[in-house]
């Protein structure tokens, strides 16, 4: 009833599961876990739904747990402070595992923490958001957000293992699935275009949350971000690609305030943006934007300001030399970074947000 | 006029430069500065004496700094977030040097941003004390305090390079030239019977700040440090050894409170309760004694109580399973890691700290 599949990372390499009924008693935690020691970081949506069958599967002793508050607004270095005190509070030893259940705000905090705390103890991800299951969890990035930048605190802490439940889309709000699948979209624009064909055909399986469907999006995505992931472990190549965009997305969550639009749907116009500033052939560009549109995302930022927009992309973390990097496409299906760019046509997408 | 030493760490592989003169113009920092941009991060003491030359080495251009107070007590994650504050306002790029100038809280928390700040940026260690040219600037261990216990948040970060500039021992205090005197018997103790008896013969040279002797026990100190952290760089083994002293230091310096005693003086009477509780011939842990003696460290713990201090031990990083394990002496020159210590033997060690 699971797929596996592992990223290749040397020593650090994870498998990473997919199943149904894996929560709550259909696998087997304990060689995931150096030590019978753990501690389970969670936030106060997720938790009342799946702690309880998460403890199911640990060891019979007492787990600590930290639960945050829900919302990327709480992605801060105080609260990975929170999980630094509660580690230190139960006398957590280098043999503590922290388990990560919840979506990406919760796996990134719980990673850094676990990055952080004695200098790095293990780590297991049990996302619980399509996006969390087809991106930020997998790869071993971690990290808060600063108050003028997303993300621009954090670790490499590659995980022990992934655990993925689709069952636990079930309880997701369709905004949040939604959101989750302006990532899945991304996988085909930059690295699949038969993926891409297939999410064409298959967007209002998803959209109605068929589990066959989801599920193969699910390890799609996943092997897709494994594959590139392997190759540059800290990204200094190919692994920009990922951030397909994400520079444009960033720039909208940070003018917007972090947890106005989720971060799916800033992706979403960011990937329309990015595709524009690729100058595609028309009809390229139009395939994407239909796909995003009957996914129920936004293709046009929100009235940030064009020039404001362009100011904020200037501290993103692609940001190099001070001049821009952009991901953009070569066609559907295969993306490249480059700081070789119109600068008139940025300034005219970017006039979108003007309004 | 320079002697250099790499740590052979792979691709994370650099140079530790030992000399006289090479701040404000004796060695080119160029080729370690992956862009122009580069932070400065010093203290209120250190700064005011060598921050015009360092700055002298570096591209004209504007270099923030960052000044932090002086002292252990403010080696804490608000610290670390006052630096990456500093990065994000100068619009750091993955580019950017973080350069520490100053002793080892310094160099700990400037490394500690330098590996969070985007998930890692280069990173340059200036030493200005004994104790961080000898110890805390080689190896790549960053981090700060918790609350309750030394040391207990932080990561492995490399430096590119860390620059010894001996001369900058003419300005420290005595007492903390004693203190870094500790960590430097300490590797004697540990690997080197050879250079125990160097100290020995130079002890009073060393205490009257000789220049050639002083060079000499720095780069051997180095050396050694070197190479055990080439063998085991993430403290899985080996380089436990690293910590002869230290969970007896650690829990002194925790019931203390940080900066009561120094660093050094924690670690010098620890190493003579480790020494006892290695059941060394009675002749080699009087020679032990007798040389921390003379260096004009102490050799007993303070009045702590001696059940707080092995509450505090417990806590301390190396506790694993909650079993305490300690670095002990087959010999002197001769150090390993154990669990299997004579717990009665313990009790009546720390019970020296009744008083």
């Amino acid at each position: 009833m699971s797929e596996r599949i592992t990223v290749e990372l040397g020593d650090r390499s994870y498998p990473i599961v997919i199943g149904s009924g894996l929560l709550g008693g259909g696998f087997d935690l304990s060689e995931y876990l150096s030590d019978n020691d753990c501690l389970v970081v969670t936030n106060d949506t997720v938790g009342p739904l799946y702690k309880d069958a998460l403890d199911s599967m640990l060891p019979e002793k007492l787990v600590p747990t930290v639960t945050l508050k829900d919302g990327e607004a709480h992605k801060t270095l105080e609260s990975v402070a929170t999980i630094l005190d509660a580690l230190v509070d139960a006398r957590a030893s280098r043999q503590t595992t922290v388990i990560a259940l919840g979506g990406g705000v919760v796996g990134d905090m719980a990673g850094f923490a676990a990055a952080s705390y004695m200098r790095g103890v293990g780590f297991i991800q049990v996302p619980t958001t399509l996006l969390a299951q087809v991106d930020s969890s997998v790869g071993g990035k971690t990290g808060v957000n600063h108050a003028k930048g997303k993300n621009l605190i954090g670790a490499f802490h590659q995980p022990k293992l992934v655990l993925i439940d689709t069952d636990t889309l079930t309880t997701l709000p369709d905004r949040e699935l939604e959101a989750g699948l302006a990532e899945v979209i991304k996988y085909g624009a930059i690295a699949d275009i038969d993926f891409l064909s297939w999410l064409e055909d298959n967007i209002d399986a998803l959209l109605a949350k068929d589990p066959a469907a989801l599920a193969y999006a699910i390890k799609r995505s996943c092997e897709l971000k494994a594959q590139v992931v392997a190759e540059d472990e800290r990204e200094s190549g190919r692994r920009a690609i990922l951030n397909f965009g994400h520079t444009f997305g960033h720039a909208i969550e940070h003018c917007l305030g972090y947890g106005e639009w989720l971060h799916g749907e800033a992706v979403a116009a960011g990937m329309v943006m990015a595709a524009e500033l690729s100058r595609l052939p028309v009809d390229q560009t139009s395939r994407l934007t239909s796909l995003i549109t009957r996914a129920g995302l936004p293709t046009a930022p929100p009235a940030i300001g064009g020039e404001r927009m362009i100011e904020a992309m200037s501290l993103d973390k692609k940001a190099r030399r001070k001049s821009l990097r952009f991901v953009l496409l070569k066609e559907l299906g295969d993306a490249f970074l480059t700081s070789d760019y119109d600068e008139p046509t940025l300034e005219s997408i970017c006039s979108a947000a003007d309004r």
